[in-house]
């Protein structure tokens, strides 16, 4: 397994998907350094007159709410249309799910037009899942991370979606069944937009490899392997931050098959 | 005083306020950096739509006009107006004080919602006091530094805010007096967003401690203290930025004791 | 040659001209910061009440469409129309020529208002010059860089603008005739915004050394130069993005002397 997602890395070099993000203020400059560290090619643009013929030069499409407001979500919505009716994947990262009622709304709304992937930590995931289920079908259960599990899982089955479960244990749900990753270092919460770039990556990723799940571990598991190996050199969040877009682009095979932690 | 300014430091961390920022794009990766090193947790919103509940849920609010427009114009306003509902502090961060009518007007509407501190430099702080003066009470000083203190000292009886005047001394100004403190480092000029960051730290340490002035003296302590021993280890403004990110992160109390200087 | 562009290096840093970036979201911080190393003042400024009022009080313009909407388009015509009126000189980063009709609609609007110098790399430069060519004269080289050579002659005898054409090896072409820099390193492709950034230099060199060629020659050797000593000491792209803020910083005279290569 581990052999066949250090394939799926190099095939991301090789290939150099370009991914459209429409992204917060934020994290902006590290999503597209992460994306070039890891072998892909950035584009950030969000104007409504060239978000149709922009989507039509890319192979994947980032949707990242951290900073909407209602023009970047007109922006998002036109991207999105064009995606699908390209047969281009496109991503969901919902930043701040539950935060607010505005923010559940457009989220409400760009889940009908089906996500290929959605990344979120546990409490977007379930968010996400609680304001988009009938009311009669309560989450039951008492482990958070199980209550997570099972939110995806309902994403899942409702709009077709790979989820991604960020935190301590990443944890891929799809069809095919649940993987878990541990892999990454505690410092990764001491840094804005880590979770930003993993959806990126993600978006990468799904460019190019047709088997989506293993897209989604492929990617998953580069971005938590490089932070953590990128923590053994660092000296606070500064440094990991510039560690991590180091190792993303000069991570051996070794270093990578030695790392990863697959959870049986 | 230093031994209580570490112990503010400290409670910062236990507590990890959520502030939310509505910041210029320039500085808004380092600001949430900066948040997350020293132990709060950022939060960047600007949709009209969410201003309301999203301050609702944070503890303080950063208002930081370096990119603003008229859309951005108004979701601080909603913010603040939120913010004070709530009974939430609120620090303003008058980027180009002086530089634009546009600016001014936009800063005199913001200070009649009595920001609860202002840090700025020198000039921003004089031109703030400047426009909002009524025309008979001239400011009289041969010292910029003594006039930017009076400035300060008039902002801090008209509108009631807590007032830093960062510079190679820092300033800060209160009904409480004035505390200067001699710490950081001239290349830390060569980098941007140093001050947003300051304000940044501010509104966290004001979360969380009830003496505004300490919280004050302790934040901006905090941020010059940790760009002067980063500054020990950099050769040049890029590793500079890196090792601040670091040093928010790791310093030690001994570090911060031995030097903090405030000026008799 | 080279000692005259090191003595505009040192101007630069004597005169500390103040710049204002209307750019793309993505770039802002390593851009400020750029600017910031190499001894400039930067501003970030688009209302549209205040363009007027701010170009007034700077020495140049950057246009950067990169990130572009509506509202931001009208910024930069406003800021060109301020800076044209008070004879500052203004330059034109097209970035993304080419990649939508909507792009190539502002760009030649913006041509018309005659940037003072142009900065792209090849692809950007051919789709600019095509798009603003009567059909009837097809560029036709067999050697895509001799091509872009050609639309650069062409921008140039067009619209007045000095062109600098980003690459392996960097291409200066005005009414003086053509320099080519063979500095800098391929890792730098792998950070986003370093064209960006050499935009930004350009407009610094050009708001105080009175020849423009000149001054491009320079702020490109100083951006080429100052990354490939940086990448000297690089893991990879994280590294070599703070090395490079740090080299504009701290570069000497002898190693720019011994580093900077003019192809005959």
């Amino acid at each position: 397994m581990k052999e066949l997602l250090w394939k799926h890395i190099t095939n991301v070099r090789k290939q150099a998907p370009l991914v459209q993000s429409i992204t917060n203020y934020v994290v902006m400059n590290n999503t597209a350094n992460a994306l070039l560290a890891a072998g892909a090619s950035p584009i950030m643009a969000h104007a409504h007159p060239e978000m149709q013929s922009m989507q039509a030069i890319c192979q994947a499409l980032v949707i990242n709410i951290g900073t909407l407001d209602e023009y970047w979500v007109e922006s998002m919505k036109l991207a999105v249309t064009a995606a699908n009716q390209n047969n281009k994947p496109w991503i969901l990262d919902p930043v701040g799910a539950g935060a607010t009622a505005y923010r559940d709304e457009v989220l409400s709304e760009l889940l009908t037009m089906k996500p290929t992937a959605i990344r979120g930590n546990a409490s977007e995931i379930l968010a996400l899942a609680k304001h988009n289920k009938t009311a009669t079908k309560g989450v039951d259960s008492t482990s958070s991370s199980l209550e997570a599990v099972e939110a995806a899982q309902f994403l899942n089955e409702k709009f077709g979606a790979v989820v991604v479960i960020s935190g301590a244990v990443d944890i891929i749900v799809s069809e095919a069944g649940i993987t878990q990753l541990k892999n990454g270092d505690p410092l990764m919460t001491k840094i804005t937009g880590m979770g930003c770039s993993a959806t990126a990556l993600l978006a990468a990723f799904i460019a190019v490899i047709p088997n989506r799940t293993e897209a989604a571990v492929a990617a998953t598991a580069l971005m938590a392997v490089a932070g953590e190996l990128a923590a053994q050199n660092s000296t606070g969040p500064g440094s990991l931050q510039v560690g991590i877009l180091d190792k993303l682009h000069n991570i051996s095979e070794t270093e990578f098959l030695n790392t990863t932690t697959i959870l049986a």
